[in-house]
Formats: structure tokens, C-alpha cells, sequence
């Protein structure tokens, strides 16, 4: 439990109005988008400023007080949860969009910003950033960084880490440092803004971020495509990618997922289909009307039993509210819900969801497949009941198979969630002893006396 | 000097015919694609396996000798010299592409793959590998990937570390790791992947690399622009990237550049243009027209005297060959060149040109600016002679002035070429300095005894 003087302390820092120690505060700021994990932090601060973070890093150094970086808390491993209580330090209120510069194709951004928010600026001079976690309604973006987060349009456009340029870093021991730069090219030394990116706020506190983005497509086109085997439908994706198109987005939803969206909101999705490839391309018109027809192609050659093509954005919009819905349902089908991010070779999804389907039928466990099948990065998911202890052993032990399933076919174990709490037991037995060793050392020499997020990522 | 017991256990370890001692064969490894520096190793070794690296390495390590990776040779800022002497680890015997994966767009390779054969095989599955520094018909991966290379179709594509997914590593004291995976996301702890990506060769040897490639592009259109004002032809090359045509080459060249092309083999380039923009656009044919002519519009628009759009491949190709001979050009201009490598946010392009020649002209000094101007990043060139001392020292603060004048527009001193030993003071006077004190803890940590590549980067 923290001091009275260090609150104390934090008020000097950021003011009265920014520091919360009401229980009820500190509920809320107990859990994040993860179900399995719940700690109360014993305060929560809000700087407005690097040089606030500063100030708090420097008190929570000297007292050796854990510091767990925090933004809107949508993270999916356990990331932004403090697990050894001491301070929620919480973005929010940096939420500048500090420019948008048309001509360089950059944005800079406070880490508090919504993702949502900064597209929505960026689309008034006709840009983007393209990568899209699924919870960019809230997402912030100090955090996606920090998870190198992904989302449906990495097939095309690749993850967080292509897009931040530049970072402006408060290091745990209170210095606050820029790596990188607003340039595309730069060598110069090694590569702390990618170490910064993905270290999951262990390392350093992003207090700004320059962020390349990508001019808005003109067009766009959703191409819908039922299978009667999801397996076929896997199989699918990279033929048309081995053909050469390479479209904004593939996702893949089951027929788990199907019949929930029809229950909940129905579009006149084939409820029998097996599968379902949601197709975006984007680019030219022109460009955009022949790989849509070459997708309508392909997808009939290799199987698929129903094909649309939206004819207006409406329709579009229908399949990608119906995609992000399917999510929501599947959160809503059980009291426990443990969704994965393995991320297998491309070629391997047809294997993969296999694997699931003889892991969970056999033991009597409700499963839905869906995810990016574009990179190889599913969301395996069980429904399943913590408080049920026999069926919530018997749903861990089956996701212990799917994961290690999905590393024996050359994939990872967190595509773009993170490591966080979740999967530190994974991550202890796919990464190389030495590689682990590495990363250890560089925590030890830029956060020595270990406050920032600690007890993330690896086992202690 | 190395001892002669070393050399017999480095025979141990690759065989005779692998291991160099001749003096005429420590001056083919003495330099590297610099022209200002110049040492011989005691000994070169061609490893041909991961291995025989750890072996070599472990060795040195003990024995406490310099280990200096090279490929090529081709890198132009003195990484791989062996400034300390010691050992050159020659990477040329590794040479095989381990694997092509159409499928899952991925190719697997040794580091002594040249690049150009690497491209040429992949051509024939439909792939490329995008990042095309101007040394491809030699360059090595290994070093493409240690110095984040980059070329004219970064401003489409990105740089070398956006296609590399996974790295086999032989850490300095023999540990063979393998970081990052086959998968396009991957977020499993500290992104070290992109940690020894760019590292140039001081961190840990790359023994194998997988590689992201792309689908080549079904076709491309190759535009001349010409200029009577080179700050004009800058400002063309933003108005068209925030037009939302994002061309595959954005190249400029200035009137010396075009006259020496016209001297050596003579195209027919407009000879009193002062500045020509090389402009390619890649993707479905639809597209590829319709980029060609909006960059024409543009161009027109913004102040462009001349137009061409190259009517078939053979047109092309010679643009193309023009560009490259430009550049060969220009080592042959003089005894010693000086030839930089800044990057600028793209918009500030104009204002670098601008200072080039503010700087160049009172001082009687000639120069050329040549460049990737979709990125930003310009390659100001002095001609100059090592041996008259008073004009060196002359050239040398011209090129001080124009780093320093990039730096303040928001560049970086270097874009693709990386530090080596010709940036190191610049390094240290742009990197803040706690940012410098990580990167040699990163160093100190991986390679306690300094042996890998000492003497680059930063001044000890």
C-alpha cells in the first residue's frame, strides 16, 4: 500500500483533480479487455505533460514504487492490469493530435489520442493510418504502439511498428529522450524506437509519437465468400495472395460466428456456410474493380459455394459492423471467454483450424474461429466458466494444445495482443534462453530498479 | 598482429582454403565502397555455416581479437573495413537461398546472397524483394539487412526492416539465436529482430535471414519530368504524394548529373534542364496509366518544362541505366568524392538544395545533388582530392555545413547508409546522449569484449 507523502507527492506533481485513491476509482482501473485478470492499483495519475511523467517516474524510482503505463485499458493480454498494484500512470489526457503535415505524410500524436479520433482528423486531409485493431473506438494510441498492434488491414499494410517514425520516450528513471525522427530513412545507430515499440510500456513511457500515414484509398470494394469446409476457405486466402492481389483485408468467421451475427442482427448471411472470407480491396477504382472480380474468381475455383460482391458502401458497412459484432457476440456467448492470437504461416490456417476442431469437439468445448486470415493471425476462441473449475481446466488445457499446435506449425504465440500476463509461460518456452537473456538485460539497464510494468512479459 | 597459433585454429575451423593470410588478399579486404578509408585485416576467414561463425567467433572472443562481417564489400560509410585489423568474416561462401515460399511470400536466405540473384530468382515464382539499393548487383542480404538498406523504391515500399521477419544470429560469444519468425506479426517480447537489423555488424552475425516478399507488380511506367529550377522539381515531388499517388521511384537528378550522363552516353536528356525527376509507378496496368498521367498533370501544373512518358520497356530501362551511370559518373569526377547521405522530411527537399548550393558555390566547390526525392533522403556530393589538402579541407567543411543544415531542417545524417566510421562525430552530436548510453549498454551487454566490429558507429 502506498504512503499518504507519496500521494501527496503526486499531487504536487499533477494537481489534486489527477489523482484518484477512491476505491471506486481504483475498480475501475483494476482490469482491462482481458477477462481472467483483476488487481486495484492503489492510486491513479494523469500527467498532461513528458515532464509530469517525468516527475512521477523520478518519485516512483527513488521509492521503488511499480508504475503501470495505461491508456484506455482495451489491451487483450493483461498489459495495462497492475498486477503489484503502486500507480496507474493513465494517458487520457494527453490526447493532442499535435500535427498532421499532408506534405510529409506524417502525424504527431500525444499517446492519449483515440485511434479513431486521429483518423477521423486525418481523413479531412484525405489520410490514414492503416493499421486497425479492432478496438481503435477507444484504443489509444500510446498504447497501440506499445503493443504493436495489428488488426484486419496488415495484410496489406503491415503492423504498428511500420508507421511509428519517431518516439519521444520518458525512460523509468525520469529522462525523457526522442529516438527516431520524422523521416522514412534513418540508420543511425541501432533502432531504439522499434525497441520502444512492442516492449509493452516496459521499458519507457511514450510521451509523443511521430506516425507515418498513408493517403486514403479512392475506392474501396467488400467481396462476402461462403465455404462449405473452413478448411477449403484457408486454403483460399493464399492462392489469391500467391496470385498476386493483395487486398486491404481477409477475415475469416466460422459458422459459430455466422449464426451469432444473424441472432443478433441478421444481414441474410448463408447460415449454413461453413466459413466466410470478408474480403476489402482498396485502391484505384479501376484497380479496385478488377481485383474484385479476380477474388470472385479465384474463390470460385477454389470452392466456394456463394459469392457477393457489395454493390454499395452500405452493404459494405452491413459485413464489417456484422465482422466487429461477431466479436462482441462471441464475448457475450459465455462467462469466460478466452480468446487467442496465434499467428501461424499463411499456408498453415487451413492446419490450424483442424487442429482446433479435434482439440475441442472430442472434449465437449464451444469454439468459434475467427481472425485476419490475410496474415495468419487467428482468434481461436473457447466459451467457457471460471467459476466452473472441471470445464475451465478443460478449456485451458485445450488452448494449451491449440497454442503449442499453433507454434509446431512455425507459428508465435501472440500476433499482435501482446505478451502481457497471459502468455508469459508461452513466451518462457518459444523464445530462445539467450535471445530471453537479451531482453532481460536491456530491461535491467534502462529500468534498473524495475517500476515500469513489472511482472509483464517473462516470469521474474 | 594476429599469431600464427590463430591462424592454424581458424584453419581448424573453415579449412584451408578458407582462410586468407596473403598480403595481396588483406589489400582486396582492406576497403570497402568509401573512398577516405583504408586498413588491412591480419587474416580473412569464409565461414559456411552458422556453425563455423560460432567457432570463429568464439575464438576471437577468447582471444580477445577485432571480428569485422563483411559481405561485399559495397557498404559506403566504412563498416566493413577492418579498421582494428584482426579478422574479416567474409559471409560470400554463404550464398544459398534456403527457400522460396510462394505461399506465405516469404524467401529464406543465407547473408552471402547478392541481392540481384536473390531478385532473380524470385522473379521467377513472381516475387521481388522491394528494397533495391543502388549496390544490388553486388550487395549482399547480410549487410543489406545490418546497415537497413534502403534505394529508390523506399518511398513505396519502405526500407530493408519492414521485410525482414526473422534473423538466425550468431551473438559474439558463439550463441546461435534465432529472433522474430515466418509470420508477418509477432509480438512476443522485445522486438530484437529489428534490434540486430541495422545494428551494422556490431551486435551478432546474421547466418540466415526470412525475408517478406511481394507479388511484382504486373506492370510499371517509367515518367521524365525536366525542371528549370531543381527547387521546383522538390516541390513537384510533394504536391504528387499528397495527391495520393504514391509512385514506386521518385529519383532526382541535377544538371551536372544530366550533362555527365549526356557526356558518357548520351540519351537525348534536356542538357539545360536544371533539375529531371525519374519518376515509376508499379501496379495493375489500369492503375499504373492512370498514376502516369495525374503525374504528368502534376508535374505541368507545378512548373515542369518537358514531359516524357517512356513509351515501352526499352525506354525505360535506359532512363533507368541513365540514373545508376549518373552515379558512377560522379566517382569518376574527380580523385576523391564526397558523398552524403542525409534525409529531410520530403517537403524540405528545396530548402536542403537551396543550402547545397549556398554553401558549394562561393567556395568554388563542385557539387551535385542526386537523390531519392520521395523520401527525402539526398545524396549532396563534393568533388574534391584527398591529396590537394586546402581544397579537401575546404570540401570538408562544406559537407559539415550541409549535414548540419539537414539536421536542422529535421533530418537525419544518415538515411540508407548507416554510420560506420565516416558519421560517427555527427552521430554524437545528434543522438541525445542518454539515448547513445542505451545503445552502448545494448553493445556492452551482447558483446562484453567488444570484438564485433569495434571502432563503429560511435567514438569510444
Amino acid at each position: 500500500m502506498i504512503r499518504k507523502k507519496i500521494v501527496k507527492d503526486l499531487i504536487k506533481i499533477v494537481g489534486k483533480v489527477d489523482v484518484l485513491t477512491e476505491k471506486e476509482d481504483l475498480v475501475a482501473y483494476s482490469y482491462d479487455g482481458t477477462t481472467s485478470w483483476v488487481h486495484e492499483p492503489d492510486v491513479v495519475v494523469f500527467p498532461t505533460s513528458a515532464r509530469e511523467i517525468s516527475k512521477i517516474l523520478k518519485l516512483a524510482d527513488k521509492e521503488r514504487i511499480a508504475v503501470t503505463p495505461r491508456g484506455a485499458g482495451t489491451n487483450v493480454s493483461g498489459g495495462s492490469i497492475p498486477i503489484q498494484g503502486g500507480i496507474v500512470l493513465c494517458s487520457t489526457k494527453m490526447n493532442k493530435i499535435l500535427g498532421i503535415d499532408k506534405e510529409n505524410l506524417t502525424a504527431t500524436v500525444e499517446p492519449g489520442v483515440v485511434l479513431m479520433d486521429l483518423n477521423t482528423a486525418l481523413a479531412k486531409e484525405g489520410l490514414f493510418f492503416p493499421p486497425d485493431p479492432q478496438s481503435f473506438l477507444g484504443a489509444t494510441m500510446g498504447g497501440i504502439i506499445a503493443e504493436n498492434a495489428g488488426g484486419p488491414a496488415c495484410v496489406k499494410y503491415g503492423v504498428t511498428k511500420q508507421y511509428v517514425l519517431g518516439l519521444e520516450v520518458v525512460l523509468p528513471r525520469g529522462d525523457i529522450i526522442d529516438v527516431g525522427s520524422q523521416t522514412m530513412k534513418n540508420v543511425v545507430g541501432y533502432d531504439l524506437t522499434m525497441l520502444f515499440t512492442g516492449s509493452e510500456g516496459t521499458l519507457g513511457i511514450i510521451s509523443k509519437a511521430i506516425l507515418a500515414v498513408k493517403p486514403l484509398p479512392q475506392a474501396t470494394k467488400t467481396i462476402v465468400a461462403a465455404f462449405d469446409d473452413v478448411a477449403v476457405a484457408g486454403e483460399s486466402v493464399h492462392h489469391i495472395l500467391s496470385s498476386g492481389v493483395i487486398p486491404s483485408k481477409i477475415e475469416l468467421l466460422d459458422n459459430w460466428v455466422i449464426n451469432s451475427i444473424e441472432r443478433l442482427q441478421p444481414i441474410g448471411l448463408p447460415k449454413d456456410a461453413e466459413a466466410l472470407l470478408l474480403f476489402e480491396v482498396d485502391g484505384v477504382p479501376e484497380a479496385v474493380e478488377k481485383d474484385a472480380e479476380r477474388i470472385e474468381g479465384l474463390c470460385k475455383r477454389h470452392g466456394a459455394k456463394e459469392i457477393r460482391i457489395a454493390k454499395d458502401k452500405a452493404e459494405a458497412d452491413r459485413y464489417w459492423l456484422a465482422r466487429r459484432a461477431g466479436f462482441a457476440a462471441l464475448f457475450s456467448a459465455g462467462p469466460t471467454i478466452m480468446a487467442e492470437d496465434v499467428t501461424v504461416p499463411r499456408n498453415k490456417i487451413p492446419d490450424l483450424i483442424r487442429r482446433v476442431r479435434e482439440i475441442c469437439e472430442p472434449r465437449g468445448i464451444e469454439y468459434t474461429v475467427i481472425g485476419h486470415a490475410g496474415d495468419g493471425n487467428l482468434h481461436p476462441s473457447l466459451v467457457t466458466d471460471k467459476k466452473n473449475k472441471e470445464h475451465f481446466k478443460k478449456a485451458q488445457e485445450a488452448m494449451d494444445m491449440i497454442i503449442e499446435s499453433a507454434v509446431a506449425l512455425g507459428g508465435v504465440v501472440s500476433g499482435e495482443h501482446g505478451i502481457g500476463l497471459e502468455k508469459k509461460r508461452f513466451l518462457m518456452k518459444t523464445v530462445p534462453p539467450m535471445a530471453l537473456e537479451i531482453m532481460k538485460g536491456i530491461k535491467r539497464l534502462v529500468d534498473p530498479n524495475n517500476i515500469l510494468n513489472p511482472g509483464k512479459i517473462w516470469e521474474e
